[in-house]
């Protein structure tokens, strides 16, 4: 991973003003009051799925991270608090000063996650943990998001690579959050150079219509290709005549042509008749890509046919028809004092209208059968019954302000693979369906 | 407009890494081949809109001159291509020296925009123009799918305010772009706080159901609150009863109160009951904002409720169900020698597959019909007849590298309203349709 501050946007270095403006007005507010201070807790989670997915992946946790300890108010961003009138001057004060000093548990990333799953657990002053609301969700909404897409495309691939490609169909920055979701979600490579550069995901990519275009016949970019990348690269085949492009191809590069690419028309049908016409030609070992508007359903279909690798692109940037998550950071509990000791109490907003929450400090668990395999996400207030003690799924991320849980993105991928296989397999079945383990409150 | 670089990511000082692997490779390869040099015109445009709808919105455009300014390869950058052995030495002293020296012709920002409208000319060497593919398309693939779906939900508030809040439903710089589209599209505010400092957009926001929970009652949450940010706040008063919290809310700022907002409950129901209770108080002037899960559908169903502002979410940042559009970015024609004086040969993918482009550098006009209502895009490669001459679409953005069409933002959003204003009214009709005018080919 390359942290180093290049001066690119990737690396992060202030994230305080990812922030919706009634967080500071808030904390205004309730430093008038003097509320502020009150021990409170917040938890994010989600009350329902998207329509017909049947389990969450938590994706983003590691950014979050990153994010918390970024959340500080330089001289530039307190003088624009300050001009726009957002807050008063007892508030800049003490935003100058401000630096996350509470506690964060929460599911470790890669983690599958049900309604009702506490996926993150901010404890602190309201102040502190009030501020952290909006750049919270917005990483975890968006991350999940994807990585839940990835990982039943990744399901549907059946141990196929695939490539993510949506750099060009999202915001640059959260192109960048794909991939690195994508990788989570089982993904092996990125043609995204910039989530190359930050996160160290293997990144790939060798040439466009566009190439072939240039040249004064597909022949002449084929030899140039080759000539400069080598024979093991990737044609595109399908700019005029496939079979045309595939007899080319093998002709320059020879039976070590590493791969040829189709970006267009039925892929089932041209995958075989490329297969063919390879093997044909001796190029038994050169490997067929796809990539044109996949999606899991798409991958699905193309179980039985000849392909090596899909590149996905549109569909998994865009969360394959959900692009967000709905989580929600609310405060579940908190002190009636500002005294450090005094007691937490449960709060839950009680108007009508399907926006109920569950007050208080939760725990969760997940319930193993027989068999090992998951049955219910278990979440309770208070004591942790004993046979779910070892089954608990939130985890220490920030302990007093200091991130206590940093991890290599490859952690998180490979605990993704392993909790998607302890889930039932009706999981993995891309038809529409409920939560695939109830989750029970105790 | 704050430009200052107080070291916040959304001041971006390089783009050349927000690039597909693929176009370093071509580049490499093209550079070797001797066709690197030969100069090229690539276009954005799109072959359909999203399903259903009407017309597209152009936004982006200024974030793209800006991408195009910064993109720019320093040591880190060309540290991490060698590292990762991405290109050749000879490609990568190519790089060390890069900097866009063509030039850019496009639709203004706020513009609309059919399928096959030339949304984006770029011309230059093969090599300098694309390396630019995928930043060019991740701006305006996300911007304006934002700010086609803020023009619906603008169109359906028939003048009511309109505030962007979607922050936390989109990755975290997303949310920046989002709420800077959305304003081209015609919203009047964000309450994202690092939006108004990027793009002196206005911000609002004042309070949450944290804040009502935080406190030991709400009669203490709402006091606090005007104590702190004055009786022209707004309350929110759906935490626990309504009728009760409107009572208080009247009873603690008087008939000053400048807002109350409803986030939950069937919304056309409670508005007209909080309108009559508000006007019972004496509270006439009391306005009301709803905010929750709204979209351009209900928005327009609430058209005849009293509400008086909309806060907007989760549908605004995710496009309303169409989070991107389908733009590309494509080679349509190149000189067949290096010869800076050689002429521009048209050329177009041409296999099977519904994936056809048309060849040529393009111009574009909008028809008018004899009120002055838009009634064809016509686009065409050569000569501009001269009955369309006055127009044109295409606007000089950059001119031998050098950006010549920088704007403030007011000027995109009201040429929006007035493009709009310009089609046939069926455009703002919310039902699924046919784009509202047709696309001609001369």
């Amino acid at each position: 991973m390359n942290t180093a501050d290049l001066g690119l946007p990737v690396d992060v270095p202030s994230t305080a003003l990812f922030t919706d403006q009634y967080e500071f007005t808030m904390l205004q507010a309730a430093l008038k009051a003097g509320t502020a201070e009150r021990r409170s807790v917040f938890e994010v989670f989600t009350r329902r799925l998207p329509e017909g997915r049947r389990y969450g992946v938590v994706a983003g946790t590691g950014r979050v991270l990153d994010a918390v300890e970024n959340f500080r108010f330089d001289a530039g961003v307190l003088g624009f608090l300050r001009e726009q009138h957002i807050v008063d001057e007892p508030t800049l004060q003490w935003l100058s000063r401000y630096r996350f000093s509470g506690d964060i548990w929460g599911y470790p990333e890669g983690e599958v996650y049900f309604p009702g799953s506490p996926i993150i657990r901010v404890e602190g002053t309201f102040a502190e943990c009030v501020l952290l609301e909006t750049v919270i969700l917005s990483i975890l909404n968006h991350d999940s998001a994807i990585a839940a897409a990835a990982s039943r495309m990744s399901a549907a691939a059946g141990g196929r690579r695939l490539i993510e490609m949506g750099a060009r169909r999202t915001h640059e920055l959260s192109a960048v959050a794909a991939a690195r979701a994508a990788y989570v979600g089982g993904f092996d490579s990125t043609s995204d150079l910039a989530a190359g550069f930050r996160y160290a995901i293997p990144t790939v990519g060798t040439s466009a219509h566009a190439f072939t275009l240039l040249h004064d016949s597909e022949r002449g970019a084929f030899q140039a290709q080759v000539d400069s990348l080598g024979r093991g690269t990737t044609l595109l085949v399908d700019t005029y005549d496939v079979a045309e492009a595939v007899r080319t191809a093998v002709d320059i590069a020879g039976p070590e042509l590493g791969a040829v690419r189709i970006d267009s028309g039925d892929l089932l049908l041209v995958a075989h008749r490329v297969r063919q016409q390879l093997d044909e030609l001796g190029a038994v070992d050169t490997k067929i890509v796809v990539t044109s508007d996949l999606d899991e359903y798409a991958i699905a279909s193309l179980a039985a046919a000849p392909v090596d690798a899909y590149g996905v692109g549109t569909q998994l940037v865009t969360g394959s028809g959900h692009p967000t998550c709905s989580m929600v950071y609310k405060l579940v509990a908190r002190a009636r004092s500002t005294d450090p000791g005094a007691p937490l109490e449960p709060v839950a907003k009680k108007s009508l209208g399907g926006k109920m929450s569950v007050g208080g400090r939760k725990w969760a668990a997940r319930r193993l059968d027989a068999e090992g395999i998951a049955e219910a996400e278990v979440v309770g207030v208070g004591e942790v019954p004993a046979e779910l003690a070892e089954r608990q799924l939130l985890v220490e991320l920030v302990k007093g302000g200091d991130v206590v849980a940093r991890e290599p993105l490859d952690a998180a991928r490979a605990r993704h693979t392993a909790a998607r296989e302890g889930l039932p397999m009706s999981a993995i079945q891309l038809s529409r369906g409920e939560a695939v383990i109830p989750t029970e409150y105790v």
